[in-house]
């Protein structure tokens, strides 16, 4: 591997090893995200829409900008297009296959892409290593290596495919086609759906995503060469099972982990679900401290859970990425919330250290009680007779200042619980407020207030008890486009500040997005 | 102490010591929760309804039955009642005061009280010692030790006073008036508001709740004293930031958790959060050694969350109580969440045990692929080509059952990805039914499983990703009406039956309703 004093893009171009990376040198794998044609093999007759993937390519708009072939032996028309009676009958070329097909079909749907000179095949068809069959596992590798030897890439079986809101390109429901930053590369197709719709629905763009099971040709190490030289990805995050080819995964985490922030789940990391793992997607899975130990060594961000992956890249894009420090500072209201938070804060490896007698000076004239609550955590309801802070914006702004200004302070945790559409709901008054509305004021008071600050700023959203949770959405999304998190609780708030401190004090230097 | 070879009964008897707790004696607090009268004194008029507590009390009825009298200044009509001028002027007896007037009248509002003969005082009042002043500080234990020196009990300061179901005395909306077996203490009203209506309208239902503040008289300990002995109460829970006489609480704990399981969460037990407990009801808090070492000597549950203390309690009050070892038998659908599942079980100390060889070839039976998904996790999708579990209970059924007969199980975490009002409004498909009656659908069917089985069933929710979350508290609800708990997440369930096997394990013996 190259020395550290490189410069990280001359690495980084050597280290692709393969003439690619460099400017003006598509990666090689870059032509899977743009096919100019689709045949979906095996496309349902039966469903109205043609099934999820046809659907969804239908809903993002993918067909009218290019050729979108149903293929289904009745011929006919399927979700409003004329399908074909076999691929071979598309009129036009086709880069990228999405077989639905039976497991006993795919060699047959080999030898036709072979035919037709297809770019791509994904099998979202499943039944073969998975299953723990050696007789699947064989029709696996000999189908795949026979697409692999005419020059066919395959990504699965047994997954979703790719998602690419660049080319209106997606594997289920209406996900935003605007394209972002994040690759997200993922065993799971379930999680990668999910990520997908959480993270955009909150305001976060793909680059792309791929979804790719069993990973039986293209897999995890592929996927991270290509991130680390796409132009358009500036942050990685991947959902793994099992590696299949330990070295290579090790190069391609620590190139893509070295110019581009990566963050890993790793699944199957107890005895458990490692059994899981190879259940699911054939996948052999390794130790938790190996897999810590290569994490570390190549710079890359390790997460446990699907939660933590979002709360991180939410951490990363936002105004939180720039935190120096442990010390919190806290407004909020409710005293029970405050001393719960602190212990959460604290036991995240956070501090919540006392503000300086100056700091708890100016905001003694701000609260009707001169008192302890000003020591940090800051009581924010004020709701004495100076009125409420929630209610007057221009008093949470002065308190806001005041801590942030505090040498101790290298971020700001802000929880308000009387948010109108929560208090009302409890409280069983009638609120004649739109509470969509609220919440958008809510957010655009919160992105105000960090425009004014130094130290980043973050939102602890209080826990719903019943209702619509659509206003919530609406104050996350409305934060997160003026560059501040929404967490979903002072644990996960803490716990992701924490994580990002950690990565970033054993790694020599960052990547340029920080 | 007593020895543990004596009859529970006798020793609660005697160590109540002061002559209470035995069966036609009632215990001298209970006076505090059967109140003929009550009057808020200093109830708002600007308010329509009189401000929270007159507004809660008609709300669930307290007026209905008992004379309930607003007092302000001016008189008038408040709320829909006759106010009175001041306390005196009440026409009838006044056993307990709810004091809403500012800190400044409250010494003149314990004379009145002396005067009219009230029993009970409860201060909502704050501004007292939690406010770190010392001149505010010596106030406090002025009006409070005047008044209990004239025979009458304080609750508070700086607290919401008494939720008592079965009297109609509620502080906060409109709880549920029907009662139950649950005793709750906090110091937080927040808290204390927050547990009845998650809890309560999962269907969890209270003897009394006590929102106790500032504890200037009436503490945890002669809560947890009371709660041992009233015959209503089977189980209590404790939010806790303060401790005033260390002996007195070890006692009380050690005598309510002997004889009904008893559920602690104290706050400030990190250096930050003993500094806002502080701030928040004056409490001087001690360090997690000494607190945890108290519990496990006590026999009680110490929890680290409000999240925490809900899942133990629905824990404790369903099927899942009688979990008797670490085996859980997972049937979920979705590949990557069964690997998440399995290492979060797997994490919180408990165990997915691979199953035997003989359900797995039962299992195979019910499953379109022979393979490794029926070794614990078990795919429980069964989307092939013999339709879905989901759809089809019978099929569900069956597996569960089987999974259920293997002696490595000894608790079943279920947990269906294809809950129809999810997964429509993430797919973007129309769903036709009726959102609310497919969650009770799924309730009744879980319900109808464990009635089935001997070892006890737990579903396991997904996380919701938009939209009214009012089915998946229709489902928590009617499951949990068939004595099955619903927990939000595969971490919590795991963790919330770790707690409890861990705290039976460290006991001798167990409370009856265990």
């Amino acid at each position: 591997m190259a020395g550290s004093d490189e410069e990280p893009g001359a690495v980084a171009a050597r280290e692709a090893g393969d003439g690619t990376g460099a400017a003006g040198h598509p990666h090689p794998l870059d032509r899977i995200f743009h096919p100019r044609a689709i045949a979906v093999v095996g496309t349902p007759s039966g469903d109205a829409h043609g099934g999820n993937f046809l659907r969804s390519l239908r809903a993002t708009g993918y067909d009218r900008e290019h050729a979108l072939y149903p293929v289904n032996p009745r011929g006919g028309v399927i979700g409003g297009l004329p399908a074909y009676p076999s691929l071979l009958d598309c009129p036009g070329p086709v880069d990228h296959v999405i077989s639905q097909v039976p497991a006993s079909a795919v060699p047959g749907l080999v030898e036709q892409c072979v035919e037709k000179g297809v770019r791509t095949l994904h099998l979202f068809t499943a039944g073969f290593s998975e299953t723990g069959d050696p007789e699947r596992a064989r029709a696996e590798r000999s189908a795949v290596s026979r697409a692999v030897s005419a020059g066919i890439r395959v990504i699965g079986p047994n997954c979703m495919g790719i998602y690419v809101p660049g080319e209106r390109i997606s594997f289920t429901g209406e996900p935003p086609t605007e394209p972002g930053n994040l690759f997200l590369l993922s065993q799971s197709g379930v999680n990668a759906a999910d990520t997908i719709f959480r993270l955009g629905s909150v305001g976060l763009r793909f680059s792309k995503v791929v979804s790719y099971g069993n990973g039986a040709d293209l897999t995890a190490h592929d996927f991270l060469d290509y991130a680390a030289s796409d132009p358009q990805t500036e942050l990685v995050a991947a959902y793994i099972e099992g590696v299949s080819d330990g070295p290579a995964f090790a190069r391609a985490l620590r190139r893509c982990a070295r110019e581009k922030p990566t963050v890993i789940l790793k699944g199957g990391l107890t005895g458990a679900g490692a059994r899981a793992a190879n259940s699911h997607t054939g996948s052999l899975a390794g130790s938790t401290q190996v897999f810590e130990a290569l994490c570390r060594q190549a710079g890359a961000l390790r997460v446990e859970s699907m939660a933590e992956l979002r709360d991180v890249l939410l951490t990363l894009t936002t105004s939180a990425r720039r935190v120096r420090g442990p010390g919190v500072g806290v407004l909020s209201s409710g005293g029970g919330f405050a001393v719960l938070s602190s212990d959460a804060i604290a036991r995240a490896g956070l501090e919540v250290p006392e503000l300086p007698q100056e700091t708890r000076r100016a905001l003694s004239q701000l609260v009707p009680v001169a008192g302890t609550s000003v020591r940090n955590p800051v009581d924010a309801s004020f709701d004495g007779s100076q009125g409420r802070a929630e209610g007057d914006p221009d008093l949470l702004r002065r308190a806001v200042s005041e801590v942030a200004r505090a040498s101790v302070t290298d971020v700001i945790f802000l929880s308000t619980s009387r948010v109108p559409w929560l208090t009302d709901s409890a409280s069983g008054a009638e609120d004649e407020r739109d509470p969509y509305r609220s919440a958008r004021e809510l957010g655009e008071q919160v992105a105000a207030l960090q425009r004014d600050l130094e130290v980043p700023l973050a939102y602890i959203q209080r826990e719903r008890i019943w209702g619509d949770i659509g206003p919530d959405l609406e104050l996350a999304r409305t934060a997160y486009s003026g560059g501040v998190a929404v967490y979903e609780s002072i644990e996960r708030a803490a716990r992701s500040v924490a994580q990002l401190l950690a990565w970033r004090a054993r790694r020599d230097g960052l990547p340029d997005i920080l």
